[in-house]
């Protein structure tokens, strides 16, 4: 269950990233998929096309933006300065927390880090 | 001078984020120009292509480059990321030069600012 609730919020990431370079129609069914949480047989009712039909169009979708993250790696560059962020962020709070300023030197470094990534 | 310059680092930067969805031909000779810095006629040589070759290369290049940025605006979120690491490195600073704690909390704002933008 945990992995699939993974893999779900990956692909809503991948579409967040990527998702403007998919054609509207792949758009619309992969939203109500990934983001609206439909069924494949819901999705099929509504779109008027078969459930096989959905279920394709989703693989290529899912393939496709997979696709542009191997090549970019954007995502993957991005959720590493999220983590670095959140470093920061308890840093910070140590810093506060302590009234001690000893934490400040790691809070420049990681920054310096993030900024050398770019 | 300084609005070319601007223009060449912009296009580079570009190419980093999107340069790996060109072919390798267009690769190869974009990179001549925006990186390596070599004219329209050198390329043209090295290449064994027409100058007007590879001037309608360059120009898809750009094209293709900035289409991608139009659609993902990968680019603009990184640089906005940047800036705002930059106020984190300046306010740190300020701590750590008057051995004052009061900018940790505007730390930990712009932190949580990069991330609600994630």
């Amino acid at each position: 269950m945990k992995e699939e609730i993974e893999e779900r919020v990956r692909k809503s990431l991948l579409y967040d990233f990527y998702g403007e370079l998919l054609t509207q129609h792949q758009k619309d069914i992969y939203e109500k998929f990934i983001l609206d949480d439909l069924s494949l047989s819901e999705i099929a009712a509504d779109e008027n096309i078969s459930r096989q039909g959905v279920y394709d169009l989703i693989k290529r979708c899912d393939k496709i933006l997979n696709e542009y993250e191997e090549k970019l790696n954007l995502l993957e560059k991005f959720l590493h300065i999220r983590d670095k962020l959140e470093n920061i962020k308890e840093l910070t709070k140590d810093c506060r927390d302590s009234n001690d300023l000893s934490h400040l030197k790691e809070i420049d470094d990681i920054a310096n880090e993030i900024l050398e990534d770019f």
